[in-house]
């Protein structure tokens, strides 16, 4: 994997026509082990268990992951202070450890690193766009120092919010991708999918999508609704989608947030490797070049991408040696009847069951706010 | 965290009345994170991605586990060749280096290490007790020449195998346990729960039970066959239990390896951390007083046994310091009716939906063998 | 129930703002009883074992039907031809039985009969106007004669064949209904339902609507699209639904022709009583005023209509003194959890199982036609 | 049909080893068609309504039953006092009514008339051996009067109770049939299956076996074990099974009772006609003769087992001329996709989905009793 020269900027291998494989979810992921609290999943972990941090990155980049995310999630000062976790460690030190971590994994396989900001309270509150933006422009400053490669406003339940990111992140001269956390129905304010796509392009983003919030069928629909909307408008930018790893079939407006079993409980909701390579086949299949994944994707859903993905992009990822296409490991196994599920129709048709007769298969979520 | 002085050896704690609680399953977990093959199930990546391998021990260390089991399964010189994993690692190589970062673990924690020996394809193929017994001795020298606290003889399917294995354990000075991977209805060769914990404790072992291969609830229908069986033979060791972390309600005697899910679809089976308080206590209430996991725990898991029997032990694993007791850090959600989720009641109570409508809650496993 | 004086007739009722109740599903009622065979779902039984048509009829009667359909299902002489079914017995014979057993248990009820035509192969084979209009002439005759109240042409696929089907039976000057068994998506032509309904208006129907194929929730998501059409097409006719008693929440376009469990193994699909409350006021909140059922509506359910639409009504229906309103007799039960039952809010919230642990809860279709 | 001669009784059939088809349940099927009031489900619409018993009689005769059950389900006078349903309509009148109704319709095809007694409220309340028998001495009486052929003891829940009515029956000179609502944990005092299959011969019963309140699979289990009882104490009775038509994996000691679905909301779990194929099989492997239905059975299961072992009886009910075995009748349907059902192949090994995704597939019972 050692790249000789210069890598290859994010625009540079999009404009190419190349896939970018995205990184998966870290809070839910290190929540799991033991480092991300449930609730307001600050990143704290960055400074204080950095090697949790490394080796998470690390998974992810051997799976295949093109880019390293910075582990900066809800990393502004107005939330750590709300979250009451972070004690005296400041947003400062995390965004700072966070991109030396993600810079020191990229360096192991010649990805890119992508800074990560996120939505903030302070809009919620004051939707005062200087307040905000300055806040934003807080995070740029530690990103820029750290040099990061490009930058990702992710998780945004409001359009308005993530220009103002966009159009903070863009003065950077570095390239912008900007995915919101909404539903098929459009933003909080239900502004269309399509209009918000074109506003994110016309603040400055590169690169549009979705994140977080639904699973990647209802995700595509949003993309494909968002695409719709750039055509019809003659603007031009690349699709991304990095959605949840957990089936939400039933989910309204609200996303998973309203679910039952959120975010503690969601364990029988977890998509298989399988149904990675649908969602990377039909990510593909609708003109999205940035695929990627959210919370409930652990490092092997992201391989499943890349190994869906492998003839596009002409090669596996190195956690592919540990890993059998389709299930061809199993033939080495000793029982008859295991040995011949080592093929692909047999994952591919598979309906696999919950064990669990006394739960249904669909909540009964909460009203969508 | 840091112990002063000589640590307790596991009888020490076992007999004091001390509850213990053991790590999880790495094999699945490493093949999630990409350094194990599914099939063969080897760990060569001890020694090809020792950080790998530390950070789980880690995980499972901050969960609240008291013994770091080495990274040695299925690590007999016989399977190692079978699965064609291996190239020029040998097997004692892999051994050595499992014993050091579980040491290396172990120490960060105060707590034991354990060496772990598992069934070999000798047994099945030849049935031969010298050439059997010879495998583990080959093992035992290089958990001798590391200095282990314990041994554990896990994932035997047939009693006899595992009488052999203790046999030769014991012979090390040092304490052993022993746990089939079997069914309520007894070992392959249906030889009883409680004919099987008798013969172990004769062979020489100290703690008995079960690991892998079936559910919580199924594997305490067994232990307590198996302490049935004691009582009435007037045998007194000690009970362990390290199930699976998936919900296998449907499975017959020949366990998960039945299931059309294994190995590669089990995600909709995985259990709450809420399932795991619930088998914790009801292991505890049984009498079993080493309490563990094996597939499908991931650190999260054994955090939640360690914080179900916190009261009997008098202290919460570090890894709660990221974690509120039943939901509670959800307390400080922005929305409503999540935070109204942090509560006990709410958890133990739910019954979470799958998210796939169109796949059954039981599967119809492969006729058992 | 003996009524004086004049019966109203169906449109002075709805006109006058009444709501009219529809009876439940023939052909597969009787084929549970053994009088019809699926397949060719023919009428024969009305000559053959007219006690068995009778009994049913008044069991609908029972439950509050103010209409009596003739049970005259695919009663069309090119149908009986081709199911092989009918041996010597003429359609005509049938539709006279089918007649004449209607009246006799309509006159027991003060309630009117409606003459019931159907769809004809005759139109997928030859889509001759001339030639389908004749066989409904034809089956105009024994009607008008027989001097049913009003007209049912249901079960049509095709709005083309339905708009024939009323431009022959508004030639008798009585009151003609039309439904067809169509998806939102439209009929087999993909004609809207709005378009749909205009175009049945405009033939002559006074009552325009669905039957048969999908639930009542995909009913009344079709009738909604029927009424916005003729709304904006400023023609006002009355509706009509008679929905499936099964649900069929995955259905496509090909309604439950499609599904697996057609037609031999519906059972666990079949809707509770309950389920009929809530679909009887949907389907009168969006203003249908003509509320029945089709296939799998047995006389229980069509009673749960009548007890839905009592306080509308006036009045609850005779079989309405074998039954408590919302499980209230239960309160005799010996058993004190039974007993407690006797309540609306436990049965209208009750989630009820299947017992089929191993079977899914959504079936994957056939692919639509 | 029409038999010439006299007709053999029970015992000379069972004795001669034919297959005894007993009918379905009647008090189910008569509240869904709107006669019965679920809770006391008292008989009184023999007298109120005999045309709705009547054609019920006829379609389980069509069905293949070769007994009428009269309709005198919980036809005690302390039973119907305290149902507060029959007005001035006496115990007396009810049975008398439900004698002639069997026996008129049993003259039609040849079958035998079989007087139906079950449970008393006396008995729980008073425990009094004397005033039990002087109520099930009454009932006798009527039925002598009416010369029904044999007496079947049916739905006791203690076995003492049902030991009553058997010595009480048995005076008549009639042979006598007993069936308990029981599991295989045995009577409502823990009486093993095997004591009261036993107790029930030794009182003079020459039929003995199950019926209601749990499954075929649960009603086969507990009839093996009353088979095993009487083989262990060397005693020889005729085997009788007459199950609920509904799925109830789940349930405990308790049956159906205990289910939060009884009794308004069984809907899903009601069983197919394939389903009771594999029943109708299963039941005559074990040795069972006497095979038939309770609640849940409409006529088209009782067909089902006639249709099943028919190969063993040497004939298909009536109702088959409007069925065809195994679904063949589709044969003649004109799409292809429901064509290709037309086997056997097809039904049997179709999972069935309920089409209900906010429904679990098992409930929680309400604790035994």
């Amino acid at each position: 994997m050692a790249l000789k020269g210069k890598k290859k900027g994010i625009l540079e291998r999009l404009d190419g026509g190349e896939v970018v494989i995205g990184d998966g979810g870290y809070v839910m992921a290190l929540e799991r082990r033991g480092y991300v609290t449930a609730g307001h999943w600050t990143p704290e972990a960055a400074v204080e268990h950095p090697e949790a941090v490394r080796q998470l990155h690390r998974e992810f980049l051997r799976a295949g992951a093109d880019v390293m995310q910075t582990f900066t999630f809800y990393c502004s000062d107005d939330k750590l202070g709300i979250s009451g976790r972070v004690g005296s460690i400041s947003g400062q030190q995390i965004n700072e450890a966070a991109c030396d971590l993600a810079r020191e994994v990229a360096n192991e396989g010649g990805t890119l690193v992508a800074g990560a900001i996120s939505q903030t309270p302070c809009y919620t509150d004051s939707t005062s766009e200087g307040k905000v933006k300055e806040i934003f422009k807080k995070q740029l400053d530690v990103f820029m120092q750290k040099d990061i490669d490009f930058f990702i406003a992710e998780f945004f339940q409001h359009v308005e919010e993530a220009e103002w990111a966009v159009q903070v992140l863009v003065s950077s001269g570095k390239p912008v991708g900007a995915t919101l956390c909404i539903s098929p129905e459009g933003d909080q304010n239900r502004v269309s999918p399509g209009d918000c796509a074109v506003r994110l392009a016309k603040a400055g983003a590169s690169m549009v999508g979705v994140n977080c919030h639904l699973d990647p069928t209802c995700g595509l629909k949003t993309v494909r609704k968002m695409k719709d909307g750039l055509e019809a408008a003659g603007v031009k930018v690349h699709l991304m989608l990095q959605p949840l790893g957990f089936n939400t079939p039933e989910c309204n407006h609200g996303g998973y947030l309203t679910l039952p079993e959120f975010p503690l409980a969601l364990e029988s909701r977890a998509m298989t490797r399988w149904d990675m390579h649908k969602y990377a086949r039909e990510a593909y299949d609708l003109g999205i070049r940035y695929i990627g994944g959210c919370c409930g994707f652990e490092p092997y859903h992201i391989r499943a991408l890349a190994e869906e993905l492998a003839p596009e992009r002409g090669f596996l990822p190195p956690g592919s040696e540990k890993h059998g296409l389709w299930g061809s490991a199993l033939i080495g196994h000793q029982l008859p009847w295991v040995k011949e599920k080592a093929n692909r129709k047999y994952w591919e048709t598979l309906l696999p069951a919950s064990g669990r007769p006394k739960c249904p298969s669909m909540a009964i979520p909460h009203e969508s706010f």
